[in-house]
């Protein structure tokens, strides 16, 4: 039986992408996304057809007990999950104060750090009890700087990348490795990136950041250093790395 | 006319030496707390009785509108809010993942991320269109690092922290002031360590640390840095500082 | 008999503006400058002609003894250090790696990182022998993240944020305040920006900074919040503050 | 022809664990350690036990063109230097201030920071020339915060923490990845951890932080790290991240 790495957040970005390189490392890929069934079905199919094993779900975070019962009916159904990958975002793009409802500002919290809360809630105690586990945080720069027009998105992502810290804190002695992950650049993605900026934009933004096709940071790569991260020997673990494209400046350069 | 400071969380330590220290500097000190009126009164005649201005209101940050119709009222029956410290904790002492609810992480939340941002929603329309207030908010060694048992607490403090960067971003430059206050160690406040130890626990954490007592953060004391920051002139402003004793360890010490 | 004021880096900018602040302040102020005898008079002289007291020395920083002699002649001639100001820059401008010389990477370690270093070892004896003391360090962006061009500054910067923090672990319990005064933008002084911009830049970049003349950090605004930290209550000190001007965007967010 | 790994310090810990994983990995290791000729040799038979490629060289990293002729002479010799390993320490245990030598300071300095800058200095040309290289930096706590007794060594790390940064800055865009690596915990590493302990107390901290023997940090498993980092793609390269073992606390959570 092959152990099960769980994506939250799995579209055709980092999250899809990761999934196929835990499959092609010998694990089962469970990836739970939003929306977009098709594409989900393509994911799964897509790494069926170069011989991995994967399954989809299609699952709606904020809803109560969304998360909870997906790991327990993977752990039931398909086995003991050893890898889980948090990768749900919460940008909306750039709002002012004024324009930043209350409502936005709770939902941010809620898929971002609330969401990670849950899914440590119910996937640590089964980690604990076998003495191992990873957990992956997809961070953004958010985290570690407040930029204009960001209220929603860095409180709930400062709020995660401290969670980050308290789960390892508690969890890491037990061993359970959480790893904060910071994506700090624009990712290559058609399904969030590609639908925040519309096709043409996307495209442009492509080709101005080409410098062969790179200047952007590309999901497959970023998978790579994902898994390695879950390959870590548990003497030697990352707790927080940053990721971004060489022609890119980091958030503290800009 | 005296300008107004507005205290949220105005207990026996931070909050009500802060209101304490306004008023003596020429503001009237509008203070609220969530319970002992009791309390409450004494330090509005407290002030009053060394020729101060003061009024005190029961608010509980927690229930919808409470922080708005509060800002509201103040405007229309006192002044201009110049001054807010927002000092509301969220402090449920060190608990296992295991023992921390899905209410425990959202109250903690809703009370020290979220009630800044209604705070921030409701007073800086206000402070724009005058072209200048100032936003004190006090933080904790939790904004920084989440430790074990800190789950609830860390995310809360670590979003709030971000939230004051994205305010800082967008406000600054339109003339509001906005200082996030890192109390990195243990405050001689018996409204919120004193109920945490106990009376007993207090009074020998008092004598542990007294070092002539000022081995605790004295916040009579801590006040006075609150009044400095609320007078800096707009060419020299400080966002982020932090205060302890000079007894105790900064948290990148321990 | 007054307590004493050292500063080294008296310039016309934050040095001279702190050395002003604390003659106000009671203190006499020993002001110590590389160059310009003229000003470092004039300097002295208005601090007189506004009824304080001060004396100015020219001292080299990198000459050995410069730093250690100039301390036990003023301990032993004036009296006691209470304060000092380490206000040594080691700012050379953008420069390229490869135009970037071993001396000149040598020469900002030994201002800026060594000269600290220099002056602890002569007045913290001092200091713990009086069991009080402060040592305020002015810092800059440099010393938080390291930009194009910075190699020589940036290094020295980095060095000495973190010799500020061991000071302060082996000091602080002792009674001396070590502060590291991060000044994160550009300063009004025509001594160093000023020379650096030429005449006509330097007010260009005033005016269009300008927004009613506080666009630039102003060193006598600055020097407010010197003094601020030095008076500080040892229950309640500041390790590390920033300060710039509120229509500056902080370093994180550029 | 094989591509060359260079490593500055490839003792018995992470220095020469390193250069068997490059060697392993297609790499000629190129190993320079300052002492014990015959510890080297067997470093480099051993590489070659296994079928790799190696060779051995003192260099004293604080002797003027040590590093810089080396450099040259692997160049001409060996071939083109794809990979750097600057793993110069230059801890030298906990002391007080006034224990602190103007020596020791300025050797800490001229080791840890100035050390990289002329390695870079050296290398960055060439391997701007060829469009692409890397340098993997070993860094430790000391970079992030000052503790007690640090004084030289935090000093010298925290310059070369923002040096990595600066050196990032410019030289990412062209195609040379610097990575800062945060050892943030004790190496299981005779040549230094057991030299500064000696045998015994070496033995007793091995067995102490056993739990079956992962308990400090173990070389060779730092060393797939350091691999990994290497070959990062370079639309996802990381510029720093922290490695310690799984039951060791992170340096924010003591």
């Amino acid at each position: 039986m092959k152990p099960v790495c769980l994506v939250l957040g799995a579209g055709a970005g980092i999250g899809g992408n990761v999934g196929m390189r835990f499959a092609r490392g010998g694990y089962h890929a469970a990836l739970c996304r939003r929306s977009d069934e098709d594409g989900l079905h393509k994911l799964v199919e897509g790494i069926e057809g170069e011989g991995g094993s994967a399954s989809g779900y299609l699952l709606n975070a904020v809803e109560p007990d969304s998360i909870e019962k997906r790991v327990a009916a993977i752990e039931a159904e398909i086995g003991p999950i050893e890898v889980v990958v948090f990768n749900l975002g919460a940008q909306i793009g750039d709002r002012a104060l004024a324009d930043t409802s209350y409502k936005a500002f709770e939902v941010g919290w809620r898929l971002a750090t609330f969401g990670l809360f849950r899914l440590a809630s119910a996937v640590c105690p089964l980690m604990e009890q076998r003495g191992k586990g990873t957990i992956l945080v997809t961070s953004a720069t958010a985290a570690v700087r407040g930029n204009r027009g960001q209220h929603s998105h860095a409180a709930a992502m400062g709020g995660r990348r401290m969670l980050c810290q308290t789960l390892n804190a508690e969890f890491s002695p037990k061993g359970i490795h959480v790893a904060h992950i910071l994506i700090d650049g624009a990712v290559d993605a058609p399904d969030t990136l590609g639908k925040m900026l519309g096709p043409e934009g996307f495209q442009q933004l492509r080709e101005a950041r080409g410098m062969e096709h790179d200047g952007l940071l590309l999901p497959a790569e970023i998978a790579d250093t994902y898994f390695h991260i879950a390959q870590q020997h548990r003497s030697a673990w990352t707790h927080e790395l940053d990721l971004r494209s060489f022609s890119d400046r980091p958030w503290w350069n800009h």
